[in-house]
């Protein structure tokens, strides 16, 4: 409660200044951060004028979790819930209903155009509030980064690494050892790439096993309270040859560059930049296959993105990763990665496991 | 490929119904029905008069899987894929584009119609085909259903279950158990509800320990291929009380009794009624507090739902569940669920873990 009322609070500034009565909120992300809902179905009437008429809907499964997550608002309990707040919001007289059109579907919005009037598109408001984190978002990314960190360390530790094992045998081991250390589960399809596979930006583990000499790319994340972490490091097995020490250098100095750049105020595009000319003037640019980074939290990748087609500028508090990557088709590829949270002046490492080449 | 054309060949038999001269698919399982491609972006134009003019788009991470998933159609790499695409139908001359309308968002109808004319909405139309299940389906869907009822038998044989542990630690065994039977990973987040927490029909497994004489329900599936098995268990620990086992066996009966109502040609809702009368005479009706199943396939839940709200009619080769459950506040509950076939004659019962009661 204490950390959702703000958000409904800084909500409803955004709806005044743009002529809203109310903002029908029916993506389940939104709704979870305005409210703390975590279940599978809800939506969210949020009134321009406060709390009092701002009303929360989920169906009859969640009864028993909604009266304990969401006690400080009134709560309907009906299904569709999108439906049932359309039809409410016109019963309280909002004449000026915005709803998320970036999310409603067109045959979606048929349905509510049915129970209420006045419908106004509204898009991207709550994402705008959900770009810079607060303390208590932070602080689950924070200790989801910390989980995937440690996971690692253990992996490492334990010899989980080694040749003769699979890709999928690894990235099995390094998912529970991130349920070990306190995750909800993993932030994406783990992926664990050996040899030519670390080649492919998003490879898939297989049943192909690990051998000495092999480039092993490991791009996994925990999920905290609905937070997402989202690192990768890439580790040589046996002993590294040189190519692969100057490939992973490069990629290690464009991945600082790529950090330093990141200060409220700059360009997403000029972070990827500072990032990518690194590599490319080392002559690798067309073998950097992908943007720079992106924002995340309560969803893997969300804005902002940082790359040649990104917009916007930097903000104290947003939550990014920086991820560049050399992929040298057949023979190897090297990605670096860390989530970090932009600060007035460094940004904020949260993803703190080394950088420097760890050969296994 | 075998697979794919011949539900293309479907879908256009629709598109020239519907007096359309192509379908531009959008939605990413829809374009994995229709393509057998499993990364995270992409979309399809399929144009009524044929193979030739059905393009395929993703963009670069897929350059390398998209060939090997999609060998048999023109292939295009850019993005976004649904304006690449749009853009093409125009080129291409096709005057009638239906677009998926209950998954393209009003945002997203504003860009299609920025680069095509006459988008048609053209609601459900991939979604008709998957109601009704391939061979190739209910292989995969066998496979995933085989792989739960094995990793239940392992948890039992191994005595995973037993007083003292959490429900929490329950659930990671029988998603690991699940992984060693060939499961890709769990189809849902595993449901196990021990004691009390078992009349919360969705209760999230918590450190919540089991204790002597507790009924505990376990809801969960894997995924393979992706395609979703669903399954729910409810055993005792220990000894079962008179209670315990009565409405047990009130639950069986009524589940039983769904099972025997799965026929070509029925009203879903009369599945639902059959299965809910049985709970109704005892007096339990009120604790039977959802519908009676769904759908499974390449969603967790997708159509047909059996419940009293549900629509249309069974047809062989649907695959449903039956869960019928009753909820005693502050007691316990049972659920029993199976994942079945729709056949001609008696349903195919995919998860074959027997539905005796079970004392461990």
């Amino acid at each position: 409660m204490p950390l959702h009322a703000p958000r409904r609070a800084a909500l409803r500034a955004m709806l005044v200044d743009q002529g809203l009565d109310a903002l029908l909120v029916t993506d389940l992300l939104n709704v979870r951060y305005l409210t703390g809902f975590t279940g599978s179905n809800a939506a969210l009437l949020v009134a321009a004028d406060g709390e009092k008429r701002t009303v929360f809907c989920t169906d009859g499964r969640y009864q028993t979790q909604s009266r304990s997550q969401v006690p400080d608002l009134e709560r309907v309990i009906d299904r569709p819930c999108d439906l049932a707040l359309a039809a409410r919001a016109g019963k309280d007289g909002h004449r000026a209903v915005g709803f998320e059109s970036q999310h409603v579907t067109v045959d979606g919005l048929d349905g509510l155009a049915g129970v209420v009037d006045g419908l106004v598109r509204a898009s991207g408001l709550v994402e705008r509030l959900r770009l810079v984190k607060d303390d208590a978002e932070v602080d689950a990314l924070r200790m989801a980064c910390a989980a995937a960190d440690r996971a690692l360390v253990d992996l490492i530790e334990h010899g989980g690494l080694r040749v003769g094992r699979t890709e999928r045998e690894v990235a099995r081991e390094l998912e529970n050892r991130m349920l070990d250390h306190g995750a909800d589960g993993p932030s994406f399809e783990s992926i664990v790439a050996a040899g030519a596979n670390s080649a492919i930006p998003h490879h898939r583990p297989t049943d192909a096993v690990l051998k000495a000499g092999d480039l092993v790319k490991l791009d996994f994340g925990a999920l905290v309270g609905g937070y997402h972490s989202d690192m990768t490091r890439t580790l040589v097995l046996g002993q590294a040859a040189d190519w692969q020490r100057d490939l992973y250098d490069l990629v290690a100095r464009s991945q600082a560059a790529g950090r330093a750049a990141l200060r409220p105020g700059v360009d997403v595009r000029a972070v990827d930049a500072a990032s990518r000319q690194v590599i490319v003037d080392a002559g690798y640019g067309p073998q950097f296959l992908h943007g720079l980074g992106h924002g995340v939290g309560l969803q893997i990748h969300e804005a902002p993105a940082l790359s040649k087609s990104g917009e916007g500028t930097l903000s104290a508090g947003m939550a990014v990763t920086v991820e560049p990557g050399v992929y040298l088709s057949g023979e190897g590829g090297v990605r670096i990665e860390d989530t970090l949270v932009v600060r007035e002046n460094a940004p904020e490492l949260l993803t703190l496991t080394t950088k420097e080449l760890v050969v296994v």
